[in-house]
């Protein structure tokens, strides 16, 4: 969490929504890290858990990536929280929750709908402030 | 629409879950068209959808796309429904209900949370039993 922490540091610092984050395979080894782009690459998509899971499938030549845990700084929102699922990822620790964007604790509860078909280990609040900090900080620099 | 279901076609002829979309500029200029590519790509975020928001994000520059409508063969799920909101979609047109994964009509109905905030219009069902069809038929065979 605390490389996660530093990628979302330096996104913010780069004028992206400060969240980042770090997946890592059963065995240990990081097979990703990334902080969002949705700025620089102009793609909505870009949130930091989808580029590091979209990483790792490539690295690893496979949509489904059962072993791994992803480490973010923020409450996944429901686009990365289903891209979560069709991964099958094992585990998901997440620094700040998110009541407003969120959608693991908060707004849909994805991994706890019908409709979602894999349902990893969920850990929120491993650094909390840590985490949220970064947020609050940014938002107010651009007030 | 006709065009989203001959894409959706030609992917099930390559294995890909045949699922197929068409995302039109206010004036009426395709911006971009994908299939599903979750297989080829070995990536789980290679829904249809996602591709042709990224790809138009990038034709355009611009990660917002408020004038542009998204045509798809099926129900989005909530990766795409969210994404769809991110991109600021103005309209969302598809043919299939997927009551086992689709996220706007089941589900977590994600443009009704109240974290999701940019509601597009919708409209469901229009050619939706060939869509269906593409899917049953797709299915039928992998058994």
């Amino acid at each position: 969490m605390a490389q996660a922490l530093d990628l979302a540091a330096a996104a913010g610092r780069a004028g992206e929504v400060p969240v980042g984050a770090v997946l890592v395979a059963g065995d240990g080894t990081v097979l990703a890290t990334a902080a969002n782009r949705t700025e620089i690459d102009r793609d909505p998509t870009a949130h930091a858990e989808m580029l590091v899971i979209r990483e790792a499938a490539r690295v690893r030549g496979d949509a489904r990536l059962p072993d791994c845990e992803l480490f973010v700084t923020l409450e996944p929102c429901a686009m990365c929280a289903a891209a979560i699922a069709f991964a099958r990822l094992k585990r998901v620790t997440f620094a700040a929750y998110d009541p407003k964007g969120g959608a693991v604790e908060h707004g849909p509860r994805f991994f706890s709908q019908p409709t979602c078909h894999h349902r990893p280990e969920v850990i929120g609040g491993v650094e909390e402030s840590a985490g949220a900090e970064l947020l609050r900080q940014f938002f107010q620099t651009l007030r």
